[in-house]
């Protein structure tokens, strides 16, 4: 059953995680969560030939692994719904072919883990689907010479500036009882575009639609941050950490102590040298999957917010004068 | 209500489309359904500085045009679902963050406007939004320099190529009673890869995923060709649609007289030298909102099939040696 209020939609029931994957490269296996991982790579190119078809490589792992622990078979799940940050999603498409599975491409840039999340929840508490299977990744390398400069030039990185996790994260949904993490409730983000033309500043480009998902869930849910044991962006590093933590507690809604960002908890920033913190698609879903999902099953945690944040940045639109757009969408995880 | 049979779903009600509208250039002015458009751009700039804004105008008017038939302001919907063919759909961004209300992005290259449907439908009919905001487009100017050649250097075009649609449609989905064109299912595409490695024969590289799509579709809803008075695919052209007209009846569904495809429609390809075809996200969403909804509506169509074609096509894989991949997202309209 799907209750709407507001911007949020509530699931009665909640269709349950059937299982959840983290594949992630070297600077991962480096990180605190280094442990976390389902699998790691210690070679950048996963043996193949580009930065490109490695990114494919780690979304096909992540899948497979994720259908496995969910029991599944791929033929057993109802739509795909993945995206990436390469142009025209090249991993997540080359990673569909091979599935054999309906696809339903997504563009939300970092967003993707989220957004995904809370349409294949929607789908299928509603009974769409019985089955849907999330999946997003990034790669320092497809991304930074994509967005920001080769990386043989050698560009000195800003303070500001955040590393691209190398990595992919799969989600498998499904109908059904049982103890679990369940999918509560969804809030999609609104589009935001504050002037920021820094794509070496993707945190505050981001930060401000946070604050909006962020406040327009707790309003229109009846919730407040504190119904909830950890509540996190998706990849705003420090920059936007501070933003959001400021701008939620003028608003009334101090985040408090339980609020994280899945940037600062992918790397140690210090010791890895990793400036403001780790970004891209792959961010929050390894982190979700590998650490969070884990610690829910645990019960350190019931209720856990993730606001996926995203910045829908172009280096065409950049260079036609226009700024980063950010986004953010937000979902509801419990494990009772 | 929703029902899962096979890889469709079926929707008892149907969520109506409250509004539509399509939005052309020059080339589409001049074509066979010219006189359906709602507004036509003479300057393929549409007085913008670059044709990524361009194309970003003509989005923005085919929403207000969209909302304002379906008696809708912005702030009513509930989620925008929109992409396009730029990379990180940049013209889909910028509209959505001008509108101030959610997005789900989508990357389904030229299947766009199918996808949003599919997806638009499914949320709306469950409640989990009241309405949603389908929304397209494509420029021949923005496709041509970034998927193929720029087109200063004049490169000749090979017969098999095709001229993406320079347009923008729109579709407001909603609930509610009376008359008027509804979603009946929704059947997502896999997404299929027949080793076509030709950018200039993007029919071709389509077709397989388009018949897969109808066979899954008439086999799983138990439907036959002959229960439809329209059966479209979004942009195959002329090789496409010989492709699906032959193998659909090697398939024993065979589609007959009633199967067209929009990029057929909305050129007269001898007189204005299109060779194969139109093309292009805005391709079958004009098509269907300038043309075939208006017939629906005037009762000349009961039911129409749309499966929406597109290329899951990166010009960077294209160059690391990969083939292009294929999907067909079909959605079913109705006006009893």
């Amino acid at each position: 059953m799907l209750k709407r209020t507001g911007s949020v939609t509530l699931l009665e029931e909640g269709p349950l995680v059937l299982g959840s994957s983290a594949v992630g490269g070297k600077k991962e296996a480096e990180g605190p969560l280094g442990g976390c991982f389902d699998f790691l790579y210690s070679d950048p190119r996963a043996g193949q030939k580009s930065w490109e078809k490695a990114e494919t490589a780690m979304q096909d792992k992540a899948v497979s692994l994720a259908l496995k622990k969910s029991g599944l078979s791929a033929s057993e799940v109802d739509l795909l719904l993945n995206g990436d940050l390469v142009n025209q999603c090249t991993p997540s498409c080359y990673t569909a072919s091979k599935l054999g599975i309906p696809l339903a491409g997504l563009f939300g840039a970092c967003s993707t883990a989220a957004e995904s999340l809370g349409l294949g929840a929607l789908l299928v508490e509603s009974g769409a689907l019985r089955t849907a299977l999330c999946v997003t990744s990034s790669h320092f390398c497809t991304a930074e010479r994509q967005f920001r400069t080769p990386l043989a030039y050698g560009a000195q990185r800003a303070p500001s500036a955040q590393w691209t996790v190398t990595g992919a994260g799969a989600f498998v949904l499904g109908q059904g009882g049982g103890r679990g993490v369940r999918l509560r409730a969804v809030c999609f983000g609104r589009p935001i575009d504050m002037g920021v033309t820094d794509a070496s500043n993707m945190g505050a480009a981001m930060a401000p639609a946070a604050c909006d998902t962020f406040s327009r869930f707790f309003t229109d849910s009846s919730r407040s941050p504190s119904d909830f044991d950890l509540i996190l962006t998706g990849d705003l590093g420090q920059i936007g950490h501070r933003i959001v933590s400021e701008r939620m507690e003028q608003l009334g809604l101090p985040l408090g102590d339980r609020y994280n960002d899945c940037g600062l908890m992918v790397y140690d920033l210090q010791r890895q040298d990793m400036h403001a913190g780790g970004s891209g698609c792959g961010c929050s879903a390894v982190v979700l999957a590998g650490d969070v999902l884990s610690r829910m099953r645990a019960g350190t945690f019931k209720n856990v917010l993730l606001a996926g944040t995203g910045a829908l940045m172009s280096p065409m639109s950049l260079q036609q004068g226009d700024s980063i757009v950010g986004v953010a969408h937000l979902v509801w995880l419990s494990c009772e």
